[in-house]
């Protein structure tokens, strides 16, 4: 730009000494030679605004501090999109399962196939963003019959950072416990799409039984790992896109939140 | 910027019909001409790289993710100090004192004087901006020994969105406690900075006594809200900037994470 501005400068000098040449008409006053920044910065500053609003807001989402809420605000809506398609989504995911890695590669496991990780399905593992990119990212109210109708298809990709998490816990002796709030009803095709996408020799998949329906999910989670717990094995670690999932009773030793700005779980 | 390139090809025109009436040396050769803007271009892109890299090492710092850490990553000290002296760290707790606010308004009090609400101090209602900023925004490892000399001198500023919450909290009825990692040798700095910063009518200032030294943050801070609930003290809402402010036993209702891209407290 600096460079542009001298040239200008040096165009205007120049001309100025040889404006015998040419039409004067052609010189733009001093004044309208600041106007095209001006219009740039203030284009520049709104969509800085609306993204430092976004920002915040995500931040105060990821921090768990806002009460439930239903649809990405109204204004975020291009922020969130190209959040979630951009790179930043996975390369915070990609941290997240590095931390991960670490933390369990640093444990002494007992080695008595009890020493467990626990592992939310959806947009922890499996990935919806076929789905919520065909309904606002987020911006539209959750419809569960449309998403049903997804899970039944059973082509969730799986989150990459997630799967090579999962393999190297599998290589490490952990076990591996799905806890989800999928229904029981939906067993087979949550099956299926995990295998689909490359997921493999989990040691138990839990899903909502109708007993289940109408729990909160920190209460229905927590009860789940508590009776974990009951039975002897040790919940080391916990990876998880909602707070619901890693909160509550008989919590993990260390947990993983993934990001999520689409949704909120209570 | 497009005006400005029409400009330059203006001026390369009608300099190209003046050539006879200046000196040709000062035409720069049109592949000079695209120079400036791949230049402008990598830059921005190396930098668009460190502030994607940062971005998501700051999700995972707020997120919980990260291990104990000494100091922030060297690539992003720019990045923590332009967010912080920015307006996005102003906005990320304008945000979460207002979400407080919000919940503490829709809590119906029992009125006994026994609702309480905890903050903690340091990077919730103090700003240690004014020392940070002289110690590299966390890029130094912590010395606790000019930390101290920074607490004496008790002129650190209120964090104003904590201050808003503080008060509306006193107007609401809550029975405010603070509870600092500070030290009871820390008690009259301490006061006389949070009445210079303007808070005023706490219940309670609870201090780190010599036996809770040693202790973590999260083992000390359970304990004492568990001693509160013992009391029979209802903890409501609990405002801090390190999660160990916030988890363990004991914990409140509601708790609000303040972001702290600075330094890690177990």
């Amino acid at each position: 730009m600096d460079f542009l501005r001298h040239f200008v400068l040096v165009c205007v000098i120049s001309v100025a000494f040889a404006h015998e040449a040419f039409d004067s008409h052609l010189l733009p006053r001093p004044l309208i030679l600041e106007f095209p920044d001006k219009v740039e910065n203030q284009l520049k500053e709104l969509d800085g605004e609306i993204k430092l609003r976004c920002d915040s807001w995500r931040f105060n989402v990821e921090a768990n501090n806002l009460n439930p809420w239903k649809t990405i605000p109204e204004d975020c809506s291009d922020y969130v999109k190209e959040y979630l398609t951009g790179r930043a989504y996975q390369l915070e995911m990609e941290l997240a399962s590095t931390e991960a890695e670490i933390f369990a590669q640093s444990v002494k496991l007992v080695g008595d196939g009890k020493d467990v990780w626990v592992f939310d399905i959806d947009e922890t593992l499996l990935s919806n963003l076929p789905y919520y990119g065909d309904h606002g990212y987020g911006s539209q109210v959750f419809n569960a019959d449309e998403f049903d109708n997804w899970v039944l298809r059973a082509t969730a990709p799986a989150i990459q950072p997630s799967l090579k998490l999962y393999i190297e816990l599998m290589d490490l002796g952990f076990k591996i416990v799905l806890l989800t709030g999928r229904s029981e009803r939906q067993r087979e095709a949550t099956v299926q799409n995990l295998i689909n996408a490359g997921f493999y020799d989990w040691d138990r998949l839990i899903l909502r039984r109708d007993e289940d329906q109408g729990k909160s999910a920190v209460h229905y989670k927590s009860e789940k790992r508590s009776e974990m717990e009951i039975e002897g094995l040790r919940i080391i670690g916990n990876s998880g896109d909602q707070w619901s999932d890693l909160l509550g009773t008989s919590v993990s030793v260390r947990s993983f939140k993934l990001p999520n700005p689409m949704y909120y779980i209570s």
